[in-house]
């Protein structure tokens, strides 16, 4: 009868052993994570393809953190979303057209990464006609307060340097 | 008395309360990953710049998985482990010196973003001396039984285009 009465602590002991997942569980919980992120993902590029392509510069910084770096081929880091508006603001005067085709995106809690595919048309100084672009792309996203926000953006062109 | 009966069953209620972390705590434990990670990284990124320097294309290819997506710039994805592999052995024909200079990391569980910068000299075909490059990089890493191994690979140059 004593030892009956120490069932509830034994309950205690077997109940509150930490909660520490198995690789396998991680990999269930992340993949349900990644899945998540993906959906909501695809909706702010499709809302920051939007807002490039009319040439909203501030719009666009706003998708970035504060402290996010800009990695853009043939230039130097942009840091920061100051500087972000600024780099942006250069390029949309050359009237660019984006397509992001967002390929996968691995999440856990609030980190994510997206990789994706791009296609950009845009008319340089001095160029008669736009030019094309394609190429690939690697983002480094940031859950802020509920919210997605790019910590890291570098892409690179497909097509051989000239 | 009878309530006295109670207070296991209610220390059970009390202490196996699911242990959602606050914001606050993930922060800190995401800082401490991160650290941790990129100590790892680094020690990382020095044994594949040896070997890079090396020529060691099977060694080098062994750093990414399996399925793992390398991201060049001026030319197409190499994907998974073969094909990066191939793309190495076209590139250390053209005996490249490359040195990695890690900036950040931020690891949260079993995956992990380096950014940093790189230098790189190499010798294309019918180039009469070494041509000098630099840029940044983005890296995503997964911890893979207990081993961090690159998911994705892509960086670009702060060069102006030719």
């Amino acid at each position: 009868m004593s030892y009956l009465k120490l069932l509830p602590f034994a309950l205690l002991l077997v109940a509150c052993q930490p909660k520490v997942e198995t690789p396998e569980q991680a990999n269930v919980r992340i993949g349900a994570e990644s899945a998540a992120a993906k959906r909501a993902i695809d909706s702010l590029d499709v809302e920051f393809t939007k807002h490039f392509n009319l040439g909203h510069a501030e719009v666009v910084a706003d998708f970035y953190t504060e402290n996010a770096h800009l990695m853009p081929p043939n230039g130097r880091i942009a840091p920061g979303r100051e500087g972000i508006m600024v780099t942006f603001k250069a390029l949309f005067a050359m009237t660019p057209a984006l397509k992001l085709m967002p390929t996968e995106v691995v999440a856990n809690g609030p980190i994510a990464v997206e990789r994706g595919i791009y296609t950009m048309t845009m008319t340089p100084p001095g160029a008669k006609e736009a030019v094309a672009d394609t190429g690939k792309y690697l983002v480094h996203w940031q859950l802020v307060e509920g919210k997605w926000l790019i910590v890291e953006d570098i892409w690179n062109s497909d097509l051989p340097a000239k």
